[in-house]
């Protein structure tokens, strides 16, 4: 029995492979700021080949680097693709931090800094999981694929191009997304679904140069346009007012509402930690769950004009600024939202208004009834000996469709980090055992994916 | 006859009145931050000392200081007082002046720099005036009283309590105001009345920290909430919809209408400095100026909320803020406008929405009848050789009302900007020229309100 064998290998080398966390983790890569990226991809790429697999930095002409490593499979034709990035959010609220975000502190079990749970704990687990295959069976079942992005933090904007221009490279027949974590049950979480994004940014503008506040009888005030044409997009009772904006939306289906019955939706710890007494429209329960994975969304990201200091100014300004983001579902494909922005906003006299688009991706969904879908989520009750909970997809947004709609394989999401684990936030952390335990998911994973 | 040598004086030291007001332009004061401001006391009280007239400066409990100057008269019961203030408006946006706001730089026969039009340039040509009266003709022909604020940009909202407790320091026969311009055809204006403000900053709350905006469905979002609650404070139609707004408001009288004919609103200069092709509602002529001057206002100053920098940011915000000034015509009251503000908010369901009120003054204006106004009217016309355009009141705030209402004294404002001055905006400035006749145009009231 193999996966014994290489279990074995991974508990007998996981002081090592904790040690390799801790030095890609002490490598600072914040791709809003463009630090670190280069030495970071080249770090991964060393840690690639350090396992055994071929690797190899495919510089991009506008973006960041990928990173791309390969393994063949000597007995099989499947080939199985990791996702992953080793570009992390800004460490900001340093103040916040109780250890170095760029330290790798071990303390209580736990491994301390900035990119452990989004997304280098998860690279590393999958590497050393190859390795343990190469280390003790000598070769892998199946061939194996890794992309490690280094833009996913920032929207992954030149990812469709790479792809396009190397759709050859990255054909592959099932595909294991950056993501996941046991909840605070301990049971592993797997999800087969992302939401897509769109954000723009709307500008108003008024007179040449802003004006004394006197003259409002006579100036346009581009904050008073910006609040009048924003007003038009969704209303209190939270709906979105965009000409056709629901047009494509469905409704969660029977067989996935069974799903959300099954996902221990933790409410009272999340209003907690959000000081909030209830949420929106007083949604609670199954509503709630429902409301979060399967209703689109239009959220104000920032708004600026004129004077925001300390005390008054009676300036009437002369721009106006609204940064917005739609999350959205399946079947709504950011550019037909795009411009069903741009024709309600000019169908209600708002055609002043410019719109800049700053990025976007499209939601996807793997349906559940695929059978990688089925071989992951026996993996995990295996491996973590606990049922698993099935989110037939999630709230968050990522570039996943390029490799589900583009590549045409099922993606599944699937990774090491724990509840608490406050990715993008400070103290963000993974344990020590979920690490170990992670890795060895990964090896399950190819195990069972070679047998299917 | 005294005017002729005082003329000449003023020409002799034209570059000494020059070089004292680049050095008060130099010496930043803006209330709104608290910046500058006992440093500029000080000098302006320096100022007037070496001007011959006595100084003090008197400080405030709570507020800015207020510089007070006095030259009595050997000859006359009469006295004239000026309003003036030390304090600017913030220069920001810094990016669009094209130089230092703080560096009084001379070009092209102006001076530019925070503060030149509003009113430092009015300070130290009014001080000027009294110098060259004391040394050409030894002595002041009327008593002349200073009160120099140091919050007129923030509402003036200490004065109050300092006039009811200087009352009889400050008793005048006449009062002349802290601003005035010539138009663009060389006329001198000058305006009999002011409108009342209301300054106030709105806030809304959302959950005790900024949230991922994947989270949306469930978490409220305070700059909806803001736009939302904005929206019901003015339509598109330029309409205020806060009940009873409209209650006090009393269109111009027959009388007033005939004055307004005689202004010569330079409409199309106007709208090209503004880079305006329409004023709102496409008002002209007449009707536009009858709405600069008898029409209240609700102006958005500023908007801030989330993530303002470059490119998208997925966040859902934690807060939102909204500064609004509302310009009120006479009988609208501040402390009536802020409660119906706080009424038609709360019956709108944004009774979480913070009110928080930054200052307000009152609407006042001096009947064109007083004789003090004819005095004036005739000395304009006299210094500049041109037809003066009488405002019965103006589009802008100031504490007017205190004087006028409190005191009992007729109060005309003139001053020496320009019809470009842009006080308020980036790159405000005055002409060497317009401070230097309106330093003669002082000394001439002065003389023919003696002789009236």
């Amino acid at each position: 029995m193999p996966l014994e064998n290489i279990y074995k290998y991974i508990d007998a080398n996981s002081q090592k492979f904790v040690n390799d966390l801790v030095q890609l983790v002490r490598q600072p890569s914040v791709s809003a700021k463009k630090e670190g990226i280069q030495k970071c991809a080249e770090l991964t790429a060393k840690m690639m080949k350090d396992a055994g697999i071929s690797a190899r930095i495919i510089p991009e002409e506008e973006g960041n680097p990928v990173v791309y490593g390969e393994v063949k499979s000597e007995r099989s034709r499947k080939t199985l693709l990791f996702y992953d990035h080793y570009d992390v959010q800004p460490p900001e609220p340093l103040e916040e931090w109780i250890c170095d975000p760029y330290g790798g502190e071990i303390r209580e079990g736990k491994i301390y800094g900035r990119g452990t749970s989004d997304n280098k704990g998860d690279i590393v687990s999958r590497l050393k999981a190859v390795q343990a295959y190469l280390e003790t069976v000598g070769s892998v079942p199946v061939n194996i694929r890794f992309l490690v992005d280094g833009e996913e933090e920032i929207g992954s904007p030149h990812l469709p191009p790479f792809i396009q221009k190397h759709r050859g490279l990255l054909s592959a027949d099932a595909a294991i997304w950056e993501f996941g974590e046991t909840d605070r049950m301990g049971r592993p979480c797997i999800y087969l679904g992302l939401k897509g994004v769109l954000t723009v940014e709307l500008r108003a503008r008024g007179a040449s140069r802003d004006a004394h506040s006197s003259e409002a009888p006579l100036i346009p005030n581009p904050a008073w346009r910006l609040v009048w044409a924003l007003n038009t997009l969704k209303n209190e009772r939270e709906e979105i007012l965009i000409d056709g904006f629901y047009d494509e939306v469905e409704p969660p289906s029977a067989g996935e509402i069974e799903f959300l019955r099954n996902i221990p939706f933790e409410e009272k710890e999340e209003k907690r930690d959000l000081g909030l007494k209830n949420f929106l429209r007083n949604l609670s329960g199954l509503n709630a769950l429902k409301a979060l994975l399967y209703q689109p969304t239009c959220t104000i990201n920032g708004l600026l004009a004129g004077y925001t200091g300390i005390g008054p100014k009676t300036v009437l300004p002369n721009k106006a600024m609204a940064k917005l983001d739609f999350r959205l579902v399946p079947r709504q494909m950011p550019n037909e939202i795009l411009g069903k922005l741009k024709k309600h906003l000019a169908n209600r006299g708002f055609g002043d208004i410019e719109i800049i688009e700053h990025g976007s991706t499209e939601p996807t969904k793997t349906p559940i009834t695929e059978s990688f879908v089925q071989v992951v989520i026996k993996t995990a009750e295996e491996v973590y000996c606990k049922k698993a909970v099935v989110y037939p997809t999630s709230a968050a947004s990522g570039p996943m469709h390029l490799f589900r709609n583009w590549l045409g394989c099922p993606v599944v999401s699937v990774g090491c980090a724990h509840a608490e684990s406050r990715g993008h936030a400070p103290n963000e952390n993974i344990t020590l055992d979920g690490f170990i335990k992670g890795t060895k998911f990964m090896a399950a994973i190819i195990h069972y994916f070679s047998l299917s």
